[in-house]
């Protein structure tokens, strides 16, 4: 089955220690799109600006998204500009430019709203919100959010929070949104505002979820080396629902399954800036590191 | 077969923001030696001063440990005082006096050299080195650590890790034993120093076992409340070198499951302060949660 994927098309201009990468393709939707890619067929739905370069419209192309929701709009695109430490742990946003993002409120097509499995990756609950009431035959409703949106958007969150299945956020948002510090605790607790599943991402640690038959404790792929995590926990989610839309059967039952997909797509977006080393895998790769993973958890 | 674990027999003295609780049974080998008691015949090499409370012998023997390595010599016991923050997860040492564990160079009896199994709890590696240098019949001998032995005898411990099979330690004291940021590759760079195997401890994230055989992901028992984390680690190894000792086959074979074990055996130590939580427990609560771990990772 098919998904519709709403979030940033983003250029992102990120730092390291070692290295300047200006204007690369990013943004949840970008990442969660090309990641969902190797398992079902992906709408995007999403606004660029003037300054969107080609060459990015031609990798959406090469993984076969469908762009007819990407609107180009007159202005700049959304552009983040991040700065990594030595560890890659901790980052440090820079400059944040909105640019035609800031006031879209998209309408869909009827193809559009007929998209079985729906994922509002990170970006503004009111957007989020705004395309998850215009669809009509949604099967299951992932949303991603982050910090920012706890911070200026708490009221516009727990609305939307009503309506989804499952809600994906880190263990610091977690931590947040639930006033409390225990992530294993305020994972269960999320419940009480509504959706059935609830996904805590721990980066390097791997993932929680959080539903009707209990936790389920998901471990991340071990990589000897991080480039640069920007778009993983993207990745994860866009990997996670590509894998439930490409499987038959209840979610209950494909969940796991899926939380590993994501995990093990994540990993490769860690290794190259940007969706670097996401675009250039295939489905094969994803195989060979599930299986390694298999083996690596064992007992 | 039988373990002989030696390592610090200690009073702490354990604050919380709602409680004190002065001069609990406490110490690596304390905590080792408990909960590896639930799997295998225990030998405690150790000593103790003046003013420790026969009630703590009365816990030894509870746990049928084998107390004729148990010295008691002229002075203080051991003691340690420490203060967690509201989260449980920082911790500061208030204050820190060795006591008779100072000066201690115990020289073993027959029976005990003969173990098969020797479990170097964290202590002075001088220590651990000089009982390991009296074992006759060691099959497979685990050393844990900590950071004060990086910091102040580092070459102590590299002349130690030369003759142990297995090296336990956590996540920041491999970043930097091997100055190396990534885990995974520290876990792995530590073989060159020695161990055939190397055991990372990520506490609430698990562990990671790097062997011939590549890496072993292990997670943590979920756990909603924490009361006091310490002896965790202690009561980790402990269960870990448990189960292998009370297990035929190869530890090649064996070593995930006991890992697994001892996982599970850390997490009752976490829900009471000292070892009140861990000396409560039998064998058949340890096969419950192992069963209900095994359960949270499946997929």
């Amino acid at each position: 089955m098919s998904i519709l994927i709403v979030g940033t098309t983003a250029l992102d201009s990120i730092k390291t220690p070692q290295s300047e990468n200006p204007r690369l393709l990013g943004g949840s939707a970008s990442h969660a799109a090309v990641a969902a890619s190797f398992f079902a067929p992906v709408s995007l739905l999403g606004v660029v600006g003037d300054d969107f370069p080609e060459e990015y419209i031609t990798l959406y192309k090469k993984h076969k998204i469908d762009l007819a929701g990407l609107e180009r709009a007159p202005g700049n695109t959304f552009h983040w500009e991040g700065e990594y430490e030595v560890n890659m742990n901790n980052r440090q946003t820079l400059e944040t430019d909105l640019g035609v993002i800031e006031n879209w409120a998209p309408t869909l097509s009827d193809n559009l709203c007929r998209q079985p499995f729906v994922l509002l990756a990170n970006c503004a609950p009111q957007l989020q919100h705004h395309v998850l009431r215009q669809t009509k035959e949604a099967r299951f409703v992932i949303a991603d959010t982050m910090d920012l949106w706890l911070n200026i958007a708490r009221h516009e969150l727990e609305s939307l929070l009503k309506e989804i299945d499952c809600l994906v956020l880190n263990d610091s948002e977690a931590r947040q949104l639930m006033e409390e510090d225990n992530v294993v605790l305020a994972a269960q607790q999320i419940h009480r505002y509504g959706p059935k599943y609830v996904i805590v991402k721990k980066g390097e640690h791997g993932s929680v979820l959080s539903g009707p038959n209990g936790l389920f404790l998901a471990p991340a792929f071990p990589l000897n080396k991080v480039i640069d995590p920007t778009g993983a926990g993207d990745s994860f989610v866009g990997g996670l629902v590509g894998y439930l839309a490409s499987h038959p059967g209840e979610v209950e039952t494909n969940l796991h399954q899926a939380i590993i997909h994501g995990s093990v797509t994540a990993s490769f977006c860690c290794e190259g800036f940007g969706l670097a080393a996401t675009t250039e895998i295939s489905m094969a790769d994803i195989q060979q590191r599930m299986e390694a993973l298999k083996s690596m958890v064992a007992f």
